[in-house]
């Protein structure tokens, strides 16, 4: 008996015979020389939203950080453990990306369950209750207005998240100051898991508009 | 001017030409009735270790988290934010996966970081050093094995650290509820960045193996 | 000197030249038997959104409405004079139309000057503040949600007055029966100036989606 | 399932493929500028007499106000609901167009409606009575003209109507000071439907000519 769900295994199988005999030469000097990605990806754990496959990168491309509705908690230097700040640092300090890239995605799980807070926690600890919490002001304003669909409500919440979650980054010192360097720029994009259509953040207005692409 | 580096809307387009082109009609059943993966994997931010990639997955198979070094802290329900413990809660509670995969991999940064405590912090917010304290009594003892090359030091808290995340899943009482029922599987798994091997877990022994895989 | 802007003139000799001598016979028709649309259109007076360009159709096609923000007032028969339960009655009861749709587009100026209801009035008998203020509730509430854009609240709000302009249709008793036996169908439906998409409201959920067109 | 019309989907295709893919750049100007239209149009809701077909005018030309028999009421600052009111506060204030035309056309149903004050109403509210009561004393004096034919009485009660809402028009303080300015000029127009020729009003007699064009 392996020690892998078959699928995985099979995968890997796949792997090997396709995408590693292909591109051998490109994981032995990523190996040796070490990750030198020039973008950083703030993304969600949804299945169905993993950044390498929306932006069919290849090995060695994307540094990706992934949680529950792609948040970034505001700069808290407090001596607790810290996941995606901790992410953040080693990126920006340690391996010096270029643009971070926050990326939302349709449908989000996260995001329903912020804007359902009475509805009863997943588990006495409710962490995700807690965790989504990082977005409650907006989620209860956004929940409040009963003249939207629910559809609508959660495509709100979607992009006003990924702009709560910029507007964090910048909390970082590490951030601020290389963003106005110009040694860093920081993107919104949020992904139609149904269309998959990419509507990218218009960095002065905040907007989301869909680019011009082939 | 478009709101992404040029390279991943470039990406995008071959994304959308390519495999959005050939699974529309799985992204629209995906959206249409959610996601039902039935892994959830915990993985590494490294841009060299996309699971999605190594285990050649398609949309919907598989729920990802990643964080430096593919930690998962212990159970902690104190109302703090969790990142980890909020997509766990989530995997397994709402989405119900039968399988969660810690997948560690070589060279780990993070992993290199705890085994170099002197170093001096990334920022003054020291997250790397903080986060990485979660392994930090391995480390220590890993670090002083004088007799061991830095490689096999590095190799040996990477698989150490992966048999911790595990156990620490258990402090999840849903996991070792499940896990007992047998609804629910655990597996550890570690990536070879330059040969490409996949070494995966004995879950009686702990000890990594190769997987018989064509 | 002729009594139209040169430029009207001028677009009416290419309509004789053009459409009208190719409809000639469908003109005649028209004239002899009398109009018999299927459907009517509420629509917007903007400049940017006339039906019959979006909707490409011909003489005899569409029996449309024009008001600002395409509006339809709850049924008051109050034996005051309503422009647009007067067209309405006319196309329900008298032409037996089988489908209305209501006609919202991106970038309303209607739909802005509701959202800014502190500006000042556009001249003393403020009537657009007046005529806007069948929306009022709807648009304190999207004004008041300062986490989203301008322009999502924009949107947000044509949304909403769609949904509103319809469920004011239903207040109109021929409209509810004829509706009710299917004989009539309701619609909405919003067109972006900019990129041209046109979306169309989900009957159930309210949402609005891309049709499946060529 | 589509949520439009069959008819009006196909229309909206050929108008991609056409008109928006030929004009793309146009509508992309006037989203991004907004519209400057010159003319408003105060036109009848009849399928057969639509301003842009008439005039052969594209995105961004005319602002147009659509109602039964393509009236206009006399200045009211009640602080009602005024739809044609609203659309003329807006064109002259906040758009500044330089002309405004008045649209009608032979075959009118709202004429028609007005010139039989004994028939039933068309529903209880009686919408299309009430509305044409705004032309009520010129139609009963037109009625009771038993020398002229029944065709004649019509279309003589189209063109007084006309020349009424232009007097209507100069109701309004900001039209009558704009028009004493020569910055706005108010015009009329009579469409017949089935020869396809367009009569213009003289503004000093009131008389209807048909216009020298090619």
């Amino acid at each position: 008996m392996e020690h892998l769900p078959q699928r995985l295994l099979e995968g890997y199988s796949a792997f090997m015979r396709g995408r590693y005999a292909a591109e051998r030469d490109r994981y032995r000097e990523l190996a040796r020389e070490g990750q030198t990605p020039e973008t950083m990806v703030i993304a969600c754990c949804d299945s169905r939203a993993a950044p390498e496959t929306i932006f069919d990168t290849g090995p060695g491309e994307l540094f990706v950080v992934r949680n529950v509705a792609n948040l970034v908690p505001p700069y808290a230097p407090d001596g607790k453990h810290h996941s995606t700040s901790a992410a953040l640092e080693f990126a920006v300090q340690s391996l010096k990306v270029k643009h971070i890239v926050v990326l939302g995605h349709g449908r989000c799980g996260g995001i329903q369950a912020a804007l359902s807070p009475t509805a009863e926690p997943l588990s006495p600890g409710d962490f995700i209750g807690k965790w989504m919490n990082l977005v409650a002001p907006a989620a209860e304003t956004v929940a409040g207005n009963a003249m939207m669909t629910a559809s609508e409500r959660q495509t709100a919440l979607e992009r006003i998240s990924i702009r709560y979650s910029i507007a964090n980054l910048r909390t970082f010192p590490c951030v601020s100051i290389l963003e106005r360097k110009e040694r860093l720029s920081l993107h919104g994009a949020w992904f139609d898991i149904s269309t998959g259509e990419l509507w990218t953040m218009n960095p002065e207005s905040g907007d989301f508009q869909r680019p011009e692409v082939d």
